[in-house]
């Protein structure tokens, strides 16, 4: 495995790759890695001649300064995790590599960019756009690989590929819990052992909320989930969004679409950290 | 040789052409091509295994209606000149085939891309690098040739591919002219027989600023050379500046940089049509 810290480095080494007809995955994170962006990596060797795992903290995804400084990082222990998942190439550049001059290229899908997080994040799906097109430019990848524990993001980079044309697959791989069915997430290391401890109930929650769901409407299945969450003391409900899967817009009843999902943050304990899940209602 | 329409269509097969390993060239136009295409084209053909050909009146680079309406179209003779220069594929999209939705991504690239054309063509070089981001995308090259006629474009465009580190090379191909000098452009097969015998005055007066510059200072070959055009009944300097060569800001004196070219635009006839030329004083 080889560790790349510039662009034109792995630029060279990656056109010679794709000179040979070879296959590349690409999984981009922001490093502090967990079994969640494991299973990413392994289904990209097994699917790929040739695996890059990018680790880069966006800045410009970012919407508060705190999180982007506390955001957990450990370059060392991310390169043995991705070496053990048989990855050939970590592309690792540093914030001047990226954006030697500030990136002023907007980008707008409505409603997937707008709705749930892009509302409550301004910017956030902007930064995740110019980062994630700036990947795409650099490594060229035949499939890019994203978890589903962000659900709205792959919509948005979706939105982003469809619009640019820009000839790659979005691979989609499902969400990977903890347990006690706490969705994996680099945040969650920045958990107190209390914290932790009540963390669960989010996902406890919604699985209880299908259940529920089976003989209430969506308004009170979202106030089910929403008043459960915050009888818990620390926990406390940014948004539940009940939505469309592919169009992200609320959904007024069951039968509005055959896609129904429940997209949840939660704020956990005091300082605070910000947890994002799902669940699915209605699959296609 | 193979016209393609479809964005798709042509990603699959440039797709196969790259796992062969096959070097290749792309030559972006707005079609309505002439020799200076031609020789585009050619030195494509020359230097790489694929040659792609774009035609496409991007409607996002036109501040002016009315320019955007009257853009010269005629992709039966190109194909006829593309297939004759040895090129292997038209790319030619609808509008609807590239922007089905609008393109809100804004590019900045000061100074380059904020003075000359930038200033009197609000909004001209955000839609070239639309356009051409999208095409790098599109056909992956390994080189894009373009002419040097657009000086100022070289210089954003290269901006843009550093900004975004596309992994392609930009290769500059000289201006070619008529036998009287007049620089060779889609735009001048709108120009009626008299304002065609006018148009060359431009050239000839940047060709004897150069002697006249020897020995007066650059505002004053500035004054020359506006007055000098400007004295021809039917012909309408809009700027005409002196600048460094690589950063196209303003030069105070001869000695300010080692390269230095004169920009200019000429406004022809009543309706009146746009004419663009530059010339090189010190060369690097």
């Amino acid at each position: 495995m080889e560790v790349f810290h510039k662009i034109v480095d792995i630029q060279n080494e990656l056109a010679e790759v794709r000179k040979n007809g070879k296959k590349i995955g690409l999984v981009p994170t922001m490093g502090a890695l967990h079994d969640g962006h494991a299973s990413l990596i392994k289904t990209s060797v097994a699917e790929n001649d040739v695996t890059v795992v990018s680790v880069f903290v966006n800045p410009t995804q970012f919407n508060d300064k705190n999180d982007l400084k506390n955001y957990p990082r450990n370059l060392e222990a991310d390169g043995r995790l991705i070496n053990n998942c048989g990855a050939d190439y970590i592309f690792a550049p540093s914030v001047d590599e990226i954006y030697p001059e500030p990136d002023t290229r907007h980008f707008e899908y409505p409603p997937v960019s707008t709705v749930m997080e892009g509302a409550h994040r301004p910017g956030h799906f902007n930064g995740v756009c110019q980062i994630v097109s700036r990947l795409f430019y650099i490594t060229t990848p035949d499939v890019a690989y994203f978890g589903e524990k962000d659900w709205q993001q792959i919509a948005v980079v979706k939105a982003m590929v469809k619009d640019l044309n820009i000839n790659v697959k979005i691979s989609e791989c499902p969400i990977i819990r903890d347990k006690d069915g706490l969705a994996l997430s680099s945040r969650n290391s920045l958990l107190s052992t209390d914290e932790r401890a009540i963390a669960p109930t989010i996902y406890k929650t919604l699985v209880a909320s299908i259940d529920f769901a089976k003989n209430h409407t969506v308004q009170e299945t979202h106030d089910y989930v929403v008043e459960n969450i915050n009888s818990v003391n620390g926990l406390k409900v940014e948004y539940f969004s009940i939505v469309d899967g592919l169009t992200l817009q609320d959904v007024a009843t069951w039968d509005t679409t055959p896609y129904v999902v429940g997209c949840i943050t939660v704020y956990c304990g005091k300082k605070p950290i910000r947890l994002i899940d799902h669940i699915k209602y209605k699959e296609q």
